[in-house]
């Protein structure tokens, strides 16, 4: 399986850059699956039902969230009818949504997208760990369903690996998002998978996280309220990562990142 | 001036990665100075000053530090004798050491080196904003020193990205270490600094920030005291920036990342 | 039913203000249960098995713990076979111990003891909230249990209080301890639930929290490692209180601060 | 001289619990300078300036703020204005107001008033130790100045009592605020400095640390934007402390709690 992971959408530049650079992505890379973090897609807080639409639109297979998945109410009625929205799998029992979607292709083969979200440096979550290891009681990678992607939206970079050491060889992929920085730390892991501590944002990078600079950056001399936050409106970069899975065993077999666009160094797999 | 400057040195495998790898990188890069985070080089935990001698030997110029500054405590009277060891810089008045050195080429050229801590999701610390810009005072860039680099011991992505942009035009480099994790987006910022929200760590990337990964990833799950961590010992990867500045001005013209050896993907830059 | 409840036991002050103040306090409140938060009785850090065993032959009913619950690994191990120590009951499954103890009284009454932990601050726990609203499925107030207290071990006042209003008319007491400092905010909620924020602490108030108070105030200034943490030596305090329950109802009549000794202001229910 | 200091006020409750208490505490203590936090006074959040012209023309003589100063966009210009109004001393250079307000009385007696904000579990500030320490040098106790009291602002008990112990001798008084909850741990350190962990608040106490208790509990368990927080509005108690010290030494003499109204235990000094 052919998969594309884009990390968290800030704004309108994130938006332009995912809008403009799929078609390009999807004639080159021939995705089975599109995966978008879009926590951020509404002015660098939350999703709108209107921006996930175009975003499934646009060929968008499923979209995750993390600590920002409630900041457009709006959202919360939306998720319970739209079950390709996932947010993160360890809020508390009742909350709107659900943790995971499994994806059935037409040939049968199924593709089964986790959002989970860090707890070092973080609110208090239940256990990501445990969690996923009980809904991987269910859905077996190479049995059950041909592919498992994890987004785990983290803060730190040890409760990452610890994430990805802990899966590896349970699920196809585990990549991170929430940093909004693009890591150079792909690789697969000793039991097949692949992993990529952050996949980076997808926005402005001519900014702080995505917003504007200026205001961003006084946050933290200042100690003051400032000026309201709002996403940086420079020309936008797409980051993500591309993986390519084995449809027997479930295991990824390459995984690159994909930088296009803005004022990052640009990079795109080869496979 | 060249400029290379290597991420958090752990245990022996990041340190074997360094002494094997320096001289290939002297002579491929011809570098003028050669700057090393070395906090967690003594079994992961802070820096013996035996280690730091052996740094030193084999060519470096400058080692900074970080939250793991005191682990070894005979480096407390150490690190008085031997300026070239740099704490970060907000450490309160009286806390032994610098926070800065001042290199002085045969040519009379001058290299400043400073290193601060942030403050989000770290203990409480000086204002490392107000303090560089104190510094800064002092040591002008273009003017009285040819070129500075700031290493940014740092958690979050917002502190360094806010800290880059701070000092735009007013560094040579802004360059961020802590999450053991290097990170994709380096580039020249509008006024001419150089940046890279973390340079990665040299150590074993089959691990968990460079220890081993099973004892460290339960740590997330299980919340009891477990073997004492102690580094991955598989081979190391040599993760570091590479800059390029103008001795006029000071500014940054070229940055690229290092990666060389062990499981990460491999880069060199090519100026 | 009569409940004494002392906060966390810290050191050898502590020790001995509980010891020698026991018979005078069975004496005076004929107390039918005593319970007793021990997380920092062996030197501060965490409870041995022989001390665990000294303070039930001095006539304690239940012993509670905290984040120091494993300091002392000698008790992992004993936990197991004496289930009158009780551990925080939202650790994750798997965990040695339990986090409740069931009384039973010659007469058939039994009294239900429970141990959480607080999240806000605190490390990434289970869900105290949920995990205690299970519990109270299976024992219900005033129907299979004659009385139920609480020790909630939280750092913020806004967790305590919100557990305390969460489980009012649910629970006999909730009662604070942690910050090793007794509140006076004591009273019996609308729904009937006594209420303390923090007991306080068992130790000498000559100090920071228990401890030797130079070394421990030197932390917050000087960022660096200094002496050894080790208890404060004074005369200590006994910090408790005291509740009054309806054997019928479950429900609190009274509840009264306990402070006697050392150095704080001393105080003894009237009923 | 003869001190009453009232902890955080907030909303109606707590202003109607101050406003209709002074008139007998007045009558009943005498006091040469009542000080009130007031962070929270306005509906929770913040202080607007004419509820601070309010509690000036009924006789309070200097207020104190915390986290919340700037909750209230309006008193940034008007505390520029009214010295009267203190905020925390370690916010950064250049913040509005000052950290300090020093009294005059007509017979040429002074007292100094300060507020610090710890830095535990709190915002990265300066820090509140080595500035009060350095205020200390300009204003001497017991020589230039007859009495002096500091409101630490702070959420860890370590942090509190390290402040009192560090200071004691140097100042009269080091009382605590920010929890929301009185503390019992009221005496004068060996010094001869009064000291108390928490003041408490002023408000309703049928609550979550002064807010509407329901919606503010929610938010530990639903981990969902709720209601907005708004004040509880139940009768309010009074909390604080009163403290007489020397006017030759600058120390205290006694220091006892004061809680009046409302649904706490009430107490009024005796002296
Ligand atoms: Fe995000
Ligand atoms: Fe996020
Ligand atoms: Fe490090
Ligand atoms: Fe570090
Ligand atoms: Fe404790
Ligand atoms: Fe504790
Ligand atoms: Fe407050
Ligand atoms: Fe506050």
């Amino acid at each position: 399986m052919r998969i594309i992971f884009l990390g968290d959408v800030v704004g309108r530049a994130g938006r332009e850059a995912v809008f403009s650079s799929l078609p390009f992505l999807k004639d080159k890379l021939s995705p089975d699956i599109i995966m978008v973090n879009a926590e951020n897609a509404s002015h660098g807080f939350g999703l709108s039902p209107s921006i996930a639409t175009a975003l499934f639109d646009a060929g968008v297979t499923v979209i995750t969230l993390g600590n920002h998945s409630w900041d457009r109410r709006d959202l919360i009625s939306h998720i319970e009818k739209e079950p390709r929205i996932v947010r993160p799998l360890n809020y508390p029992p009742g909350t709107p949504g659900a943790g995971f979607f499994l994806y059935q292709f037409v040939d049968g083969r199924k593709f089964l997208a986790i959002n989970v979200m860090g707890r070092l440096f973080m609110d208090a979550m239940d256990d990501p760990f445990r969690l996923t290891a009980e809904l991987l009681q269910k859905y077996r990678l190479g049995v059950t369903v041909q592919a498992i992607l994890v987004d785990i939206h983290a803060e730190a970079t040890s409760e990452k690996w610890s994430f990805g050491v802990t899966f590896d060889g349970k699920v196809s992929a585990v990549i991170g998002t929430h940093t909004h920085t693009p890591t150079s730390d792909h690789r697969i892991l000793p039991g097949g998978t692949a992993f990529q501590s952050d996949a980076g944002m997808c926005g402005d990078y001519d900014s702080v996280i995505g917003m504007e600079k200026i205001s961003a950056a006084s946050r933290f001399v200042k100690k003051m309220p400032g000026e309201r936050f709002r996403p940086a409106e420079g020309v936008g970069s797409l980051c993500g990562v591309f993986i390519m899975t084995n449809d027997q065993t479930g295991l990824a077999e390459k995984i690159a990142p994909i930088r296009m666009g803005g004022l990052l160094s640009q990079t795109m797999p080869d496979f």
